[in-house]
């Protein structure tokens, strides 16, 4: 049997530790090429880069696969790969490890999640990996494994038409993981906030930040997951439609 | 009873024809606040800017109205709206009228649409409108015409929590609009090409370009419906989890 043909991508950028430990696990069970941001592309969710072109260069920093920074977002990188370099979609479709959490509603706004959710779009089995560290030097060891069990588990089953797993991992020792669980997204919001400052010439500049509000989360969420010692996988489509409200609106009278 | 306030955001930024159009009719109904891109921002899907600061400018371009641009996203200039312009959550958020259409899996690129998801997360009755036209110069009559109606329909009506409206208005004369479809969204994607040129210096450079695939449609869907004529509506919300999966992933050993 041929070894899979597999596409790594992420948002933090090729440099990040995240990536490296993907690559280093999923070069385990299949052909791997590596194509990702020159640069941090954190919350770029599922843009595209319309109005600038786009460079591709290739790179070394892995040995013995074939890798290249994209200067536009997660998801430039997904459709560069499929279009560009490989020209045929990958068997498999991996993203990360982010640094960082993509629970709830999370997955909106993350580059790791949305390039996963590309792939959706293209019918690849794909995956977006986060570790809920934000540290550049996290400890991966928990991911690794998370990443080995659930590509050996893609392998081994039918992946289900057009959707994608959005995976993210405690941060937590290996052999404190207590397994994974396979949940829904949970109904949790960011609280935004501005920090506002004054620059050198007396104008106001913003800063994005804000609280996480996740708390009293159903048992078969991802954040409950998480804080119970879970990986937590969410089953991941692109079907944005409320169908339950599709009724009730057509009785208005537009 | 006060009049309620709308904020007006878009992502073909504060010069675009499209969201002078939705000023000059919202106006209509309410107090009215606009924030928008200080430049295109067009296929920036979710994205909010947390690498960069953001700035925020008061301008003059629409008389009788407080009216900002900003160097941000759509999305980021919906959380400034709220939590730094306004202070509080506007009764209404509308998102457009975009130059082109937002159909299908669009939605997922579209910074017009994301802006109104943004709201929908917010709990904001929030409306994305786009005309399937790219022109900077289209004809907004029959467009606005929608608009007047949907946003009389939602101020008449309960507006379900958690959602938002993805409203596309086809290319017709106002006169021959067929009236509105609540509907689905349709199975389409981008078959993606690339365009591949050298700049001055030799190097290789990319345009993202491509074919959209929108052919044998579902009757209830916004292709479909904007092919005879009407405006379609999808009710459109931002739970992503695939429920459907859930069970037969649970039965994959992992």
């Amino acid at each position: 049997m041929q070894k899979p043909l597999i596409l790594v991508v992420n948002d933090d950028g090729i440099f990040s530790k995240g990536i490296r430990a993907l690559v280093e696990v999923v070069s385990e069970f299949g052909e791997v090429v590596v194509i990702a941001p020159d640069k941090p592309q954190s919350g770029m969710g599922h843009a595209i880069t319309l109005n600038q072109p786009l460079r591709l260069n290739e790179d070394t920093i892995f040995s013995n696969l074939q890798s290249y920074t994209c200067t536009g977002t997660p998801v430039d990188c997904v459709k560069l790969g499929i279009y560009e370099v490989l020209k045929r979609k990958p068997d498999l479709l991996v993203s990360g490890i982010n640094h960082g959490s993509n629970v709830s509603t999370n997955v909106l706004y993350s580059g790791t999640m949305s390039a996963a959710v590309e792939g959706a779009m293209e019918n690849i089995p794909s995956i977006g990996f986060s570790l809920c560290d934000f540290d550049s030097d996290a400890n991966f060891e928990a991911s690794q494994m998370v990443v080995r069990q659930v590509v050996r588990a893609i392998l081994n089953n039918d992946f289900p038409d057009h959707i994608c797993l959005n995976v993210n991992v405690p941060k937590l020792k290996k052999e404190e993981l207590k397994g994974v669980k396979i949940v829904k997204q949970a109904n949790a919001f960011w609280e935004d906030r501005f920090d506002k400052r004054v620059d050198q010439f007396g104008k106001t500049y913003y800063w994005l930040s804000g609280d996480f509000k996740d708390e009293g989360q159903a048992k078969d969420s991802d954040v409950y997951a998480l804080e119970c010692g879970f990986a937590s996988i969410v089953p991941t489509h692109f079907d944005l439609t409320s169908h339950k409200d599709i009724e009730a609106i057509k009785k208005w009278e537009i």
